[in-house]
């Protein structure tokens, strides 16, 4: 199947963080690619991954990276289709390094930045799901029946909470 | 026209800022409405909002705020549609507070975080032509234009630098 | 017995910090309630709580939240009653996410702030019991005899310390 | 008439930001005095105030400091009635030092902090007002018609721009 | 003997790293006390402490404290005697709101900051030496040794460095 | 008249700053002298300084720099004698930059640290006299004085408060 | 004459801040180029110019550049030539994203990283002579003489502040 | 041989970070020199380190400290070398204070500041690599043999990461 998204990690090393966000894919039933490029040490690798994926007709970039994070950035500045970026935390400084050297991109080349790590790989599924929405009637219902689920699970913890109190 | 677009600010006093992703929506010929909704003084009008504008058919939410800036997120938890945040400077915190406030979102609720400020107003204008242009070929196609105009503005400002030189 | 403090946290994850309130108010005799909503995973279930609190009387809320930390904020949005605050280290940003999300509300909705995790957990219940005092002389009375209980356990550590040197 | 809140900072220099707090107290008539005293070079002025403050019926401390921010500490530490504590810029560091002197404290001695500055100082009056509303209707009652006018303050807002757009 | 030196620790979980200044005190021949005591929970006992070491003969406060680390600085406000603070990291936010608390002294009452957790222990014990060494001809002698000491082990490591390569 | 002090800073912009503690020391009668000495631009000049303020008798240093402020540090290096580092702010880090580069000295050099800028310039002064007064009775008996005086002015401040309302 | 130095700034509203950079290079006698390239808005005329630049023969890269400022890293990633970053303070976060986005950089790829804004371009161009006088011995004397000539400067001005007291 | 590169750090037990910056220049085939010199605690033998080094020739320092990080900016301080500084995580603030008192160095002694810890002590080699083939052109072949090498070990992880999918 034709992939819809297109998940790039700057190292191998951030491949468990980074596959919570195929899990969150596969389960809105969205083709994707995950691989490896570094924006530094594999500039033309990178540059050619985003000319690949716009010619297979991808929708969304997803990237992750951390320290000086420069990916989603330069992919972002190499193609007009909407990057997802997730900063991790892959050095002492607690990620704020990868956070703001992808968030605080300068007017015109715009990255949507989640939150750090696992909690934003799986926010940046979800993300993409929502942009895919907007002309994917079928992945719009998931939505709504994703949130759903997420609130039973809310409201079965407190009923759990409840009983052992 | 029917709008593509809501822009929520959480004060009127945000408006010399949000209105620049106003101005780039124009530019990509995208219908838009702007207003103001306080995540904390107005939880009802801030809903009543969200349900209007999924009602009229809006695409993308972007919410600018400052300090403990919960609009965007709060937006988010009313709708599966995507949000787009800008964090503003408003505190003597320089615009972390709402930084943190907005990437930060917990696993399940994302919100595409821009850059803090005018650059971010303007990128949340551009990220949403991204993401409409998904469907919209038309849009798709003036964000081509709009990166050859910023690249020919770069080189323009480089012609006369050497001059001056 | 009617509660009188309502105790809500973001995630049964972090029960083991935030039950350090109950065992405060527990000491005190202040008969409260513990749960979980989500500020954005479960909005309707957190507005909920709060009417259902308020009809039972419940004088002061407790939240704690981690990361993006809206779930005080949300909850003071919905209620004129006085709200407490415990930011959550949540994430790889040592919980100045949460602190900053929780502390820096805007003017006209305030979350009385405490410290991060468990410190602020057990300060949330005695500011809750000090807000109860208001109007309870018993709790009152207690309060005076908290305070002389920790200042005879720090005599009794420094007589301790004495004998080992 | 007794005052019921007692405002005290550390520095004169403090007044303007201070003052918002005694603006809301009064227009929710509650009798207030306005003082300043310094943690570190007047200790025994600020225990005398505290004492004096707790003989008049005095139910609620709100203390602002800036840099080393002691002052709603040291209040909390001579008394069990509630302290709320306001964090002021004013030092190169943004009152990121004043924040944390205030907020962080140690288990057993709760401050009620706010946010920085202005915004601060007047949910310091507000938060003052809901916790002498749990024993005085009149106050609560004052606290709903409070939260009535900021939403209709920000309606009328939005329509003023909506008629500008 | 007459002790020169007050060593003050906000909670007896600091011991491991207080006693770093009292070994090096050791070391310089200065007789020193050791105890506990809570700027918060314990006021009076603080007091209490600064007064009987004041009678005493003592010369310098060395107090370290974490989180809201006010101990140095309400020491310092009811002495004239040099205090020197020793920041300690004992929050999530690893000591900066300890360091922010010491350092940051309003104009008039000046705590003498030194390094966070261990390392500033020992500092604070050798500055008091320094300090002592004023008026000491013996300590200042031991001070000049104190550094060569140092100064031979840093070459011996290098030796030992260079044998293995 | 012999001086009891030295006063280095890193930059001759920095004196506006600086004089602070001269003054401070003036009223205290203490003899000082100031200069300028970068310890980067004029490492020699600095050792220089330190060895001709030994021969002359100094007792104190205190050194005031921005940046990564050095200054205090090298001048500890060189000296047994105490050194008070005042972290200037000069450049966009608000003095961050400063504070931890003076404040962060390894284990075995310290340097006695104070606040930021002119409180701190001015803590650098009266800390200086703190620590002569361990020898001289006529410096401790005009610290006692010092400490009344500030006290004095903060209840006159009181009192004009108190009148203005 | 063939440019040893290639300076690029991300937009030319640097220029202020980056000339300072040249006029260093113009004091050793340096021949430089000049321009504007932004990494995001222009990646190919950024790859162009490091490609033109290594025909040219040019030695050394000094790249300013301000929030998420990738320009650095991206012309390093473009070429093995030596690249220097200077981080300008360009947004509310004073200079903080651009100072970790330029010298987080990950293993491989590295950026000579100097301080934030004029004097960080200063000190661009005396690393740029730095690196050439490896090879070049009239650089490397003039490098002692600008040494010679700064010390001389930091002299004179103590002189003068010697006249004034 | 003739050693090329000194590196120098200020404890033996910052050794496993700063030996990655020896085995790089190993790779290069670049001799080199490690050892030991504390800037505070042994100024005099830091400063012997440096003249000895440009008497035998070397061209690049590598200095790598922790804390206030003075190390590399005392080595320039001496020295019209080239150095480059590798801030190290050696306390509590997560390299944060090393980082900003290496890299915010005052104009006039820049020292080439590379990321922190290990990614930090590669790039250090690197750009001595990068220096050192200024006027050797088999060290420059050598930079982009290394840069190829980088590139094919992603295009390898990228291979098997796909055979895992």
């Amino acid at each position: 199947m034709k992939p819809m998204v297109s998940i790039i990690m700057g190292s191998d090393s951030d491949l468990p963080v980074m596959e919570e966000a195929g899990k969150i894919l596969e389960w809105f039933g969205i083709p994707y690619t995950i691989t490896v490029a570094s924006a530094h040490r594999t500039p033309e690798r990178t540059l050619r991954l985003v000319r690949e994926a716009e010619k297979k007709g991808v929708d969304v970039f997803i990237a992750g990276a951390g320290m000086a994070a420069h990916l989603p950035g330069v992919i972002a500045s190499h193609t007009t289709l909407p990057v997802i970026g997730v900063p991790l935390d892959a050095s002492p400084l607690n990620g704020m390094d990868a956070l703001l050297s992808i968030v605080q991109m300068p007017p015109g080349i715009p990255v949507a930045t989640v939150s750090l790590g696992k909690p934003g790989a799986r926010n940046a599924g979800i993300l993409a799901a929502q942009i895919l929405a907007r002309r994917d009637a079928g992945i719009a219902k998931k939505l709504v029946a994703h949130r759903k689920e997420m609130a039973r699970e809310v409201e079965e913890k407190a009923s759990r909470l409840k009983k052992k109190n």
